[in-house]
């Protein structure tokens, strides 16, 4: 299992890098939460872009520090787009983020999610619902049985619910796995960290599911490892809403109030939230 | 006419069931304003899933307690999804929301909102510009004359020149009917009810009139009748509008006041703001 | 040169018409940003529409004051759309604004700027990346040699690296050409302002750039000339950018106070931002 301090040492080194580096993340995102999505990118030091055509996502996939690609809106030229954006990140061992939202909501997203195996994206990002039904649908082996429960874009599950699928969904990829909820779980396949933190306050604002995902790819670009890149995203997420529900107790100041917290992160804060670790 | 004690005890029920239930509304609606129409539902106690595929439209109208169509950015692929989604709804008797956005510019707009005429809309939000059109468009017969006169987006009429207008569409389709003002008109063929509060800021922001239409279709999943859903989402807005409006003079934070006003909302609140009633 | 005297006055006349006629200004632009645009379109008197079909492209071109093309997220029915909008602008002599965000990538958005040379822009708004890269695109000659480095939608040029791009491209147009970044320059190809003021927190929220295309297509719909309406928006945008960056130290706090100070601004006091004219 991996080693408490050094991990915490991995986080704090991701934080920074972000900042240092501002990393370019293409995205192919949904319309609804993209500009929570880039905002939250910029807010850790990323640099975003938005785009829905096939070349411009081969383009951005080649030239990016890692891609975002997150199939709540689908549009029908997705269906050439998201192909050969995957195929690219693949082919070029690229980071991306694959965030599965709505999984089970109309063929072209089905079938998409479905191609996305053979590509074997660095992170998953989801609900615990989201995720259940992924490894589902990739037919992947669970330790324990449990049946997907989707309904619209949230989660009707709980994160340990979603601890089997999310640790056979990394080690079938070989990167890592974020179950999004009130205690998040992130795993590699080896060890599974859980981070605490945030807000309910998070699930009565469009889109913070999205922007975690959209800030793993920034994380992605230049952490460590996928699970050193999920993990700090998470952190980073968790630490900025636990201070901003202490500033706001409706959900718009609190979205305003959690990208300001987002952007004062510090490396170290980030590195310091509570964290839990176990075997896989 | 509806008794002015029931109707206020339906609005409270109908408040407080959104909260208690969390009612699914799919969403075909504008790129613009949709982050606003997600937040917006999820504040009064909504879930929300915006998409534009004619199979997730069709899914998304049999699984959800109501659907929200607004036409204010059609895309291609909307004369698929729109007759198709207002097919499944009409054949279900499933409630929706129409809010006939920018009514008079572009064929398939024009071709979609004549389309719906067959399939009757639970609820039509617009503004009276919108509203007359509308009525227009249908050939419906009004017991006052006045011709519509759009532009963009916005109102040029006032709601009182679209009473006739609003009333004529209600009986036609047997649901209701809100027009969004100064002072907001709420009928369902029978009675008018006139809604007080607000702010002229909420014309200062983008979306206010989509929201609303939103927010119409969380309670039309869960009200007695269109009219008690249409009369709680504009005293919600009402209501909500006015306490902003004391905690701010300017439109951005105004938005973000409005919506944390919206989630803080108290049914009670919601049935007791001042309303007029009158016979159709 | 033109007189200082006579540009402040024009400057303050642009703002004080803009709040008095509420120009309607149709959008074609990008999914990211497009809430942030209309918010401050709005803010500073117009009023939004925004579209992507071809025929309500054309008649919004028809009907409005003045239209804003921004290629950030093509979709593909831009390529029927915005040809035949700009063949009506440019028919009509109606004014436009061109953002050529994330030019250099893709084929469609490479074929749309290229084509967009025959019907000159009445303004051009760019970071100077984009600037640069636009004059080459459209073969201008360059007073002084330098080359286009665009990177994803930042930035990584200075405004005076892109001085003799942006003056030839206003040359070669008849128009205006506003290039942003820390201090931000405006020319009409025979007289250069820099205006001064803003804050850096506006490169860590998305839409900056986007929404003073936005706004100085407001600004081009009555403005004296496209200088004039330039220069009105830079002017608008440093002056709320830098009073926002008194009220608030991280950027989702400093974009609603941007945008409330947008709404606040007095033309009087847009008016006397500080310039510093001299010839091209």
């Amino acid at each position: 299992m991996i080693d408490a301090k050094a991990l915490k040492d991995a986080v704090a080194q991701a934080a920074r890098t972000a900042r240092a580096t501002t990393p370019l993340v293409g995205s192919v995102t949904n319309t609804v939460t993209n500009a929570f999505v880039a905002n939250a990118q910029l807010a850790v030091g990323g640099s975003a872009a938005m785009i829905y055509l096939p070349d411009e996502a081969e383009s951005l996939a080649r030239r990016g520090g890692a891609m975002y690609i997150n199939v709540g809106t689908c549009l029908p030229i997705y269906e050439e787009t998201l192909p050969r954006a995957s195929a690219v990140l693949s082919e070029l061992g690229r980071p991306w983020v694959l965030d599965p939202v709505g999984i089970g909501s109309g063929a072209l997203r089905t079938s998409m999610l479905a191609h996305f195996k053979a590509h074997r994206p660095t992170v998953i990002r989801g609900n615990a619902s989201e995720i259940i039904a992924l490894a589902e649908l990739w037919e992947l082996e669970l330790s324990e049985g449990v049946a997907a429960c989707v309904r619209g874009v949230d989660a009707t599950q709980e994160v340990d619910e979603a601890r089997s699928a999310a640790v056979a969904l990394a080690r079938y990829t070989g990167g890592a796995v974020a179950v999004s909820g009130a205690v998040d779980l992130v795993t590699d396949g080896a060890t599974v960290a859980r981070s605490h933190g945030g807000s309910p306050l998070m699930t009565r604002i469009t889109g913070s599911g999205c922007s975690l995902g959209g800030v793993c790819a920034v994380y992605a670009a230049c952490a460590a490892s996928p699970f050193v890149a999920a993990l700090t995203a998470v952190n980073a997420f968790n630490l900025a809403g636990e201070r901003a529900a202490a500033a706001a107790d409706a959900p718009a100041s609190f979205q305003v109030a959690f990208l300001d917290e987002l952007y004062r992160d510090a490396p170290e804060d980030v590195a310091d939230v509570a964290i839990e670790l176990e075997e896989a």
